[in-house]
């Protein structure tokens, strides 16, 4: 049933790891080796290494990564090659957030266009980003070529803005309202949900000898 | 080397399945099939009815689930039974955005005290919490018995906050700056980092057709 090769959990380390190469990069560091990025990234650099191998043999024994050549591998397999962009629905505490938080999101992938229902912010600026009225969404999108929506409104309006965003083109989304989303096939939707995360971590704040699989440790 | 019993997949997604069974209870709708919960929720029921093998034999053939002892289960799994208070670092707009998003968290798990390390802001309101200072946060953490901690300050103040919160005696912290924090044992962290759920995402638009382990599809 399962006919993926790289699993979710690894896929959501890369871009830790890049986020830390990139660091170097810019501090002029050429070679990391895995010891090096485990203690940095609180990981088990067996786990790094296993991670790692799954994209081609890329270190050296004794000598560790190269830092560019590991980075340019890894944005190539998160498709960061080739630009991103990102329209984002709700300009309400979170979605305000995520606009200035813009600045971190490197590598090609960048919150484009930003909208809000409420045609009275029509207009204001958030980070450089202008805010315009729904209507203007689907032709925006398509102008833009705006792949992946982010959808922080209510969670009652969040379904009509998916299947705005769906009808306009979008090929993923990324939902931060507390709804389950329903897609059509082809897209991806992605549910940040901020219960689940805080439920989770209380769950294994009591076990916490238990190791997880997971991303963040 | 794993010797957890449930998966983080597993145990991340109870609480979607919580909030609908809320929901369903407060309707007054008794008993759900699988096939039900799979529908709303966008889960195959397959998936669903092994999860919740997980914790016992809980539904009947041709019945479905009794959805109030569901939801007492899940909650006991979830140690939801008792109260956990929560406390959050940061009023920015995500600090922001988050203590408004409090109505959501029912289940005894409430975000009860705010610090800012802007002292200006001490003594604002938001969403009925108090902004208080940093320099109340140890005597406020053990006053309130509050197990939690959240940050959502700038990168470069993360890891002080989460050495202020360590020290105070929370048992987990759930993490939105950008960066990894290091804990001492015994104290469970978790990440949410967007910039990983927009690249992950953006990984599995181009690889739609590849059915990830993902928590939420």
């Amino acid at each position: 049933m399962k006919s993926f090769k790289i699993s979710e959990a690894v896929i959501r380390r890369l871009p830790i790891y890049l986020r830390f190469l990139n660091d170097l990069s810019q501090s002029g560091i050429q070679t990391v080796s895995s010891q090096d990025l485990g203690e940095k990234l609180d990981l088990n650099p067996a786990q790094i290494r296993k991670d790692l191998a799954y994209f081609g043999e890329f270190g050296r024994k004794g000598v560790g990564y190269n830092v560019d050549y590991l980075i340019e591998k890894i944005r190539h397999i998160l498709k960061l090659d080739k630009p991103m962009n990102v329209a984002l629905v709700g300009t309400g505490n979170l979605g305000r957030a995520l606009c200035n938080y813009n600045m971190y999101l490197k590598d090609n992938m960048k919150i484009v266009a930003v909208f809000d229902a409420d045609e009275s912010k029509s207009g204001t600026l958030i980070n450089h980003l202008t805010v315009q009225p729904m209507r203007e969404l689907t032709s925006v999108v398509k102008e833009l070529d705006i792949s992946v929506g982010i959808i922080t409104v209510p969670a009652p309006e969040a379904q009509n803005v998916a299947d705005q965003f769906i009808t306009a083109g979008v090929r993923g989304i990324l939902n931060f309202a507390p709804v389950v989303l329903k897609a059509h096939s082809g897209v991806r939707i992605h549910h940040v949900d901020f219960t689940a995360e805080l439920l989770s971590l209380a769950y294994y704040m009591d076990h916490i000898q238990e190791k997880s699989e997971g991303v963040f440790e």
